[in-house]
Parts: C-alpha cells; structure tokens; sequence
C-alpha cells in the first residue's frame, strides 16, 4: 500500500491571483486533483479565480452546496443537511488520499478565518496528513481599495459577520475604533442602521469585490437603497495615535 | 523631466517568503532601491525576510528608527522625534521618486495593518504615486501553525494591542469569541492577567515568530515566566456555530 495523500487547503486570497502567495501559485499550477465548494448551478467564486492556472489534464471536484440560504439557519435541518453533505465530500477526498492522490482544495482568502474548507479540515485531520496555506484575507484587500490604513498604533479591530442580531452589532460596533462587516448581503439594512445607532455610518466603507476586475470602492451612504452582493465587506478605518 | 517613481509598500507576509504573493516576489527580486525600517545596530526583521531575494547591484535605504522604546508613549518627546524621522525618510524617498526612481519599501505582514508604512504613506501619497501591495498577516501565520480555524460562523474577532490599558484589554476580551493580541513584549504579565480575568486564560495559544525557522507554538499556560518576544501573538479560538 502506498502512503496516503495529502489535502492541501490552499487559501486563494482576495481574488487577484498576483496577489496569491508564491506556495499557492505552486500547487495550484501543478494539481491533478482540485476540488473547491459551490452554489449548484454556479461556476463557483473560488474555480472561477484560478480560471487559466489549472494544468491540463486535472481531474475537477466540485462540492455543491444541497442549501445556502433557501432553508433559515436556526432550522435544525440546515445543520443535518450540511453534516450529510460534509461527509460525503470528506468520503470522497479520503478515498483519493488513501489510493495515495495529493488533492487540492481552493478557499476564497484565508482558509482559516470564516472559510468553509474549516468544516472538512475537522472531518480528516486525524486520519490523512492535511496541510493549510494561509492566504491574503477578503478584508486586507478591502482595506488596502479604500487607499486608508485600517488600524493605527492600539486600535482595536472588530470583525463582524452581517448575520449577528442587530443589539450585538451595535454594542461591538460602539466598542472597537475599526471595523469591519462581512457576509452582508441580505442583512444590509440591519448593518446600516446598526451603523448609523452606533454613530459609525458616516464613515463606513462599502467595498464589492476587492482587487477582483469588478471591484466598487464607496462611502456606505453613497451606496443608499443598493443590493451588495456575497462579496462585498464594509470598513470602517481607526484613527489611532499617530505622531 | 521624466515621469515620477512609484513607492511600493510591499507586504512581506509573515515570515516564509513562500507565503509572499506572486507580486510582492516579482517587486523584490525585480528592484534597484530598497527600503525599510529598523531599529539602529539591527539587522531589521523585514530585510532579514528577503536575504537571498534582492538583485544584483540594488541600492538599500535601511530607515533607523531614532527612538522605539526607550521613551514611553506618553512623553511627548516621543512623537516628536518620531515625526522628525519620518519627515526625513519622506525627503529621502520623495528626491529618489521625484528623480524618476521606484522605491519598494519593504513591510512586515500586511502593509496597512499596524505597520510603519503607514506613516510614510500619509506623507507621500498626495504628492507621488504610491502603490501598496497587502499581504498576509501575521495574525494568519499565527492561527494557521496552532492548526486550528480562527473563526466559525458568526464568531466576532477582535484584534487588540498587548499596550492597551487592562480594563480595556479586559472588557474587549469578554465580549468577543475570537481574540488575537499583538504587540506583547513587555506587556506580557498585564496581558496574562486579562486573559485571566476574562476567562479566556486556559484556552490561550502563545505562537512565537509565525512562519520563520524558528517559530513556537504553545499553550500560553504552558509558557508560564517565559520572555516573549517582540515577534508574537496570543491567540484565542472561537467555537461559533458549525455543523
Ligand atoms: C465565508 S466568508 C470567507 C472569508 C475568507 N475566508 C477570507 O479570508 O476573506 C465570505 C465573506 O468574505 C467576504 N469576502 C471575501 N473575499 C472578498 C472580496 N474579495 N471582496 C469582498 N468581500 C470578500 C465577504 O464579506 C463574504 O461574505
Ligand atoms: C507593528 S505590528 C505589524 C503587523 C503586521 N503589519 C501584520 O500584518 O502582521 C507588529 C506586531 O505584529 C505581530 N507579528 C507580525 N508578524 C508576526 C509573526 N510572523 N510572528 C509573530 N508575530 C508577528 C507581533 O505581535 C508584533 O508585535
């Protein structure tokens, strides 16, 4: 029996690919197993960056998510759902690994904050080796678009997800001097009026698509009545000490 | 008169220049001036990163810093020398651009995040083209060696400064599920005592120089009397939601 492969979480950055790191670049150009998460009847954001990188010849393992955001939540079906269907994408990039296939799998940004290569990592890191490659986040390449530093000597940075209840929102966007707010989408009215009690809104940032060839930079109120999309994040920049 | 040069603040990333991006890689090894900070009589930890890289015949511009921690903060002696130095170092650049040069300052993680750049950039960008190029954090090279995601869910991450006062660094430390502190040094024993406090204390990880040779990674209550250096971050997972 050979040795087992390796699954790579290869974390993708923002979504330029000269902004992916040197090892990224490396694994992606040379894969012969290359599997990434999407929307069924999608092309998938992550497949979608590494348009042109792959080799010819790999083998394509798309994961396609049974829901998104058809079922709620809170619904205790939601989590069975996606448990069944976590299993069946570990089952079949186990078999790959034992029959000793090194597989790579694509993440948008970094693959350990808020990705969703997250929920296999846990369901194969004790029985095949898993290496992860960290990556530029969504968020540096938003704050880098809005050309402002985001934080400043001891500034704290909050990172807050779109889908938090409205009082959480408030209280942490009250309390840190940055921000910033992902998975927006449909919560962005909660967001801003969460913004605006907090008395943060005037100088928030809407950022969609960061360093991708359809990236928008706007002030957040000149964006008022606008549908933002899964990629888009909302900065708000500290003002810390500075000499 | 020709065209002015370009300053590029190019993010190094943590530490392992394979985790550079492809451009950050390209700039380096393509440039004729070097810049960066250090403190006088060091090597400096940015220009350490890109032993090996630099080409043939480039001109390096070491920066050195006049004052970092002899004089605390709050002397206000402080900030003036360090605006006088980076007046300087702003002269300089701005003659070599103004002669039609590009500059690449090297910067350690991701440029716009707590990094020196940052002073040089609001100094020079209304005056000659400055592009920054991000990077991953170190905060990621952190999270990524304690193999463990950073944030699930709708986890809120807060990042905070070991110099943070200790009722602040507490509060902050109870109200988010995920943490990462920065800046340590000194502030060790203060940071601790948060973390205790807060009861974030046993779930603590002390990673030291993320990416280099040399990194550690520990729980940080098994680092108990232990001098950290300026090279380290404490992380605290979160635990949100996951199916
Ligand atoms: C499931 S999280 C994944 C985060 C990713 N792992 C990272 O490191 O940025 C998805 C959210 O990331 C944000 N995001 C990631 N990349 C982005 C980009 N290039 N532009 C705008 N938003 C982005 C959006 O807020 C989106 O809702
Ligand atoms: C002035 S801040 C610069 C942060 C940098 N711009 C970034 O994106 O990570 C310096 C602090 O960054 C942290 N740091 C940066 N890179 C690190 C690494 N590779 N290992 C450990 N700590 C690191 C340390 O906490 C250090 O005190």
């Amino acid at each position: 029996m050979s040795a087992p492969g390796t699954v790579y979480g290869v974390g993708l950055g923002p979504g330029d690919i000269d902004l992916m790191s040197v090892r990224s670049d490396r694994l992606i150009r040379n894969a012969r197993y290359v599997a990434f998460f999407r929307k069924k009847g999608r092309p998938g954001q992550a497949r979608r960056i590494v348009e042109g990188m792959l080799p010819d010849g790999v083998v394509e393992i798309p994961m396609e998510y049974p829901v998104t955001t058809e079922i709620p939540l809170s619904d205790p079906r939601y989590n069975e759902i996606l448990s069944a269907f976590y299993a069946e994408c570990r089952a079949k990039l186990r078999a790959l690994a034992d029959a000793g296939e090194d597989i790579v799998v694509l993440c948008e940004g970094d693959p350990f904050f808020y990705g969703s290569f997250m929920h296999l990592y846990t369901r194969l890191k004790d029985d095949i080796p898993v290496q992860v490659v960290p990556a530029i986040t969504g968020m540096s390449g938003a704050w880098t678009a809005t050309g402002a530093p985001i934080t400043w000597g001891d500034d704290v940075l909050s990172v807050l997800m779109g889908t938090l209840p409205q009082d959480e929102l408030i209280s942490h966007m009250k309390a840190a001097d940055a921000l910033v707010i992902m998975k927006i989408g449909r919560n962005i009215d909660k967001v801003r009026d969460a913004l605006r009690v907090a008395g943060r809104y005037d100088a928030a940032w809407l950022v969609e698509f960061a360093t991708m060839p359809n990236q928008t930079v706007t002030k957040l109120s000149a964006a008022e009545g606008k549908v933002t999309p899964y990629f888009s994040i909302i900065v708000v920049h500290g003002q810390g000490r500075r000499p």
